[in-house]
């Protein structure tokens, strides 16, 4: 089959020809991948921002990348039972063994045995891909695979946050989203869609924030150098703080924003990443009482509920599809901030 | 192999000649049976009361019984990873799936495709067991299969309302368990061993009613005829009454009894069965906002933890072996009244 | 002042003069009635169902109703600090002393020296009503008493309801409502405002049925007397049945339909009143493991995220106002059938 | 009344003639000192740590400190009704509204109006003391003030923490407890009170280690300057890390252990401070999904949960006594590190 390849560290992808993957475990599950999405981890795994990770576990360039796959069951182990060949999935990104006390309380992705196509393993930046009967889910009626393929990472950690501040965002209470990109447009939409708190958007960039109150945000703040938007939000708050923070960013500074949006007893979901949290304990965490929850992506059952809402029609995607072979043109189009949306590659099998 | 089976209704168990399991799914687990508990359940199937559900399953006479059961691994699946052969283990009673939504949420009683050995399956009272993978549950050193093997629905069962009943258990707190019986005296210590609530355990039988003083309860108290334990549970709470009633009997009137010793906001948790429940929702159930809440075994993880718990030393099992050929004397026993503690068979190849 | 005053039970209110209420506590708030809602509560006062309670609680006719209340701070105890005379305020119902467990832990309800207007102590239907400090909200500007009087009572019960649904009602999961009335029509809003669960409407009224999309609702189904609409239920869930009922009947054997209607792990939220639950434990609570839960009116602070839902417009009250001096006609167009949406009572002078 | 006051900072405390608090509100309880509990924050308000924050709070020297005391009610104002003169009462440190959303909530500490005795207003080192109706808690018979004094702070500030704990210190589990100090040895009765989790106490003094078995752990780790006893919990626990830790140290490096000692979705619970928490968002918090939650203080019915477990001799103090007027000895053996258990100051009146 054909895979779009990474070669060599920040260098084009390839289309290479390569074996396809075959069943080998009775859980194993071929699915032809009818959407891939490209997320900013493939610009770090394309970096080599992964390389140790990568080698530690044995993977080595030539690497397809593609954690963010749907598509279509085309072959499946002798162990698997709720999906059949030809059945519409999408995959969770990570395979997960059923085995471990994780699987068994419903927390896959810290599954003592888990296998991560995309990144650990060949993922779907491909024709075929393989993973395991535990990650597969099937996409409902009304729904296609190029409609959801981004819900399985970049949704699914968004979706999982807001889910984490839904007890917290009760009617009356304020919600702060810091970032209106890949992630926040999903979370504004989903938190928008299962509460009446005020959602208020912070970003530093006036377009994005454009977007946001049309995906029902109730204000927009605009994050400036100075750092007098957390003064706006504590004035847009009446002067309490927000009860919950999502922090969608996670670098540049604004991990530590938080800190002074919070209300008493505030959560500070953390979701985007690259920086370091700087916490004074008595006055940051003990006196307000503040707790700071880390997020990465989310059950399997948590991207069914995802992907009920994106069936409801309340949480849409803004995607732009490339060809497979254009894969270089959704690296750097991404890479460059020239995207609209998330990217989404498409097999011409597809 | 030799299975102890029913072969007809209210007739004294057969000892009888059966095939051997054999593994026919990669999730398949044979297991080299070392001990079966006898439960009343069992006695149930004796009396024919699971007919229906039975035949509707397509199982049918004769049977063998045993959904208590511990042993040693003797053969596996290609699909099986987390046990191995000659792996000392204790069987949750059901076989899951790992693929619906509840066993996804950890919640494995309620798996849509579960197969109960023992009940809708060849079960225990014999030399092997078949079961699937996610059921075998290792047991740590220092514990042996015939310790253990109750455990794994009497033993659960308790544990799972205990569980349910510890956010309400805060000290000074009042908790009542009716029926001191195989259920009680487990449940008394978990709760002992995880609260500091104050235990009033209320039984018909006196004797009962003394071992549960060394099981940790605080409070015994005699049910009576004419009800008057209920005034007296209430007394004992200085007239609020408790915040949760452990229900193990749930037959003969007793069901109706945590009504008039409830707290508000108290929690009736049902595990004992038999009789109707009978709610007059306005003063009941609204008034004083009770939930009546049920529970049916437990989940695996859940039984983890009682064998953790086990280990400590801080849950004892009361049993009385028997010989598998002997499955009668301990039918006998059980319904008559005469049996001490739990009764466990034992294959004479163990 | 004037208070509209049951005198004799099954008669007419009469319009009578009776004394002003005055501060005798530091925590006394007295309000002037801007608005009263006339609940069916009031009928089963007006019938004498309550005589035996408020007998007991030294409480005799003649009487003054009305437990819904909103209006203006006329005058406050020296221990009243957070609302000061002209204020708009909406009453909780019950006067609570902020001392007890139940108050500190913000369990109102369950006050163990509460105080309830309307029904245990003079009540609404009056020129000034008398409360205690902590039973008084503040009400948001853009809202009047009359806008939100029956939110107090009514939608109080019908939000707390929800509220314990919502952590059930995930993404597609299917939530029946019974009963689209008073309580319902606030449930369904609520619901919807608040989750994307498929909300399935039971109710033996068409014309009520047709209302409730409009709220929010995606399926109807008509209550038949031969039970069929259980059916209907198990169908549109796909057979899995509902994760939640909410049951705003409670009575004429509705209090019974939810057992046929609910998904394993489901919740039976009790709410209407009148008749007996009667749950066959084995197959009905335990196989299930079935949840059946009391809930009486609700916190102060659900009735603040209540009132800011309304602020937000996510939930409108459908209401039809009286003079105060109409009550009469209020009583008997509820009484028979004939009332659209809520009754207000609303005093002359306001 | 004589009061120990801090006329300046660093300097040694003087027994001073001050004027008796007298009842201006009617919420205001005067309370005849029994004990008082000397704190590590009254070396810390002795060192002017918190002069900026009183001065804010316009408190100015020479002030009484004591913020853990313990008595008998001497006067109450018009609107208390849960306590009468002559009862023994012990003292939540702050004196709480009973008005605003927090106390509505009974999330005590976050009171949008609370009084601080001890800290921001004049507090127990003295005959009588006076806080508000809701921060007095009835004591038990069986207890004495001078047995309870410090669980009004220390007792509450350890308690707290071990309740958040108590989710996930399942059988099986591991906790660590960084400090076997004044608050470890609350801590670690309270966890074994109520948990059948793996304790594992860590200490950089082998002579606290040597009494942390006596309170209940089941394993003692000498904290190194090399970092080593991370490695050294992490093999103690099979490798897979704790599933949580408390922090009572927070300061001097011990505030960043915890990251490496956490297993999956593991919680650090920040109580100790003094130091800055670092964490790097994507290894630290993300890829684990770690919680970092803070505390200060806890309920008022926390508060009585506590006094409850210490009147079944769950939880017992170490205390050392001291008249009122030897507080100098109290705060230098404290200060230097001579003092065995809590300091208890007990006017001579008492």
């Amino acid at each position: 089959m054909h895979a779009a390849q990474l070669v060599s560290y920040e260098k084009d992808f390839q289309i290479r020809q390569v074996d396809d993957p075959t069943v080998t475990d009775p859980h194993d599950v071929i699915v032809r991948v009818g959407a891939a999405g490209f997320c900013r981890t493939d610009i770090h795994l394309w970096l080599g921002q992964f390389d140790a990770m990568q080698k530690g576990a044995g993977v080595d360039l030539p690497f397809t990348c593609g954690h963010e796959t749907a598509g279509w069951v085309a072959e499946v182990g002798s162990g698997v039972t709720h999906v059949a060949v030809g059945n519409a999935v999408l995959l969770h990104p990570l395979s997960t063994c059923g085995y471990c006390r994780a699987c068994r309380d419903g927390d896959d992705m810290h599954c003592t045995a888990g296998v991560f196509p995309g990144v650990l393993a060949p993922g779907g930046f491909a024709e075929y891909v393989k993973t395991g009967a535990r990650a597969v889910l099937p996409i409902p009626e009304g729904l296609e695979p190029v409609d959801v393929a981004p819900l399985g990472d970049a949704g699914l950690t968004a979706y999982r946050a807001v889910k984490k501040a839904l007890p917290l965002a009760y009617p009356g209470s304020s919600t702060v989203i810091l970032g209106a990109g890949g992630l926040g447009h999903i979370g504004i939409q989903a938190l928008r869609a299962l509460s009446q708190t005020e959602i208020i958007v912070v970003d530093r960039s006036q377009a994005a924030l454009d977007h946001a109150t049309g995906w029902g945000a109730d204000r927009a703040v605009l994050a400036q150098d100075d750092g007098s938007h957390i003064a706006e939000v504590m004035e847009l708050t009446g002067g309490t703080g927000a009860q919950v923070v999502i922090d969608y960013v996670g670098e540049g500074g604004a991990q530590n924003d938080a800190v002074g949006m919070l209300a008493a007893n505030g959560v500070d979901l953390l979701v985007g990443y690259g920086g370091t949290l700087n916490v004074e304990i008595l006055t940051q965490a003990l006196f307000p009482e503040t707790s700071f929850v880390g997020n990465i992506c989310g059950t399997y059952n948590e991207l069914a509920e995802l992907v009920a809402l994106a069936r409801r029609g309340a949480v849409k995607l803004e995607t732009t599809t490339f060809p497979l072979e254009r894969v270089n043109d959704a690296l750097h189009s991404l890479n460059e901030g020239r995207l609209v949306g998330r990217g989404v590659l498409v097999p011409s099998a597809s």
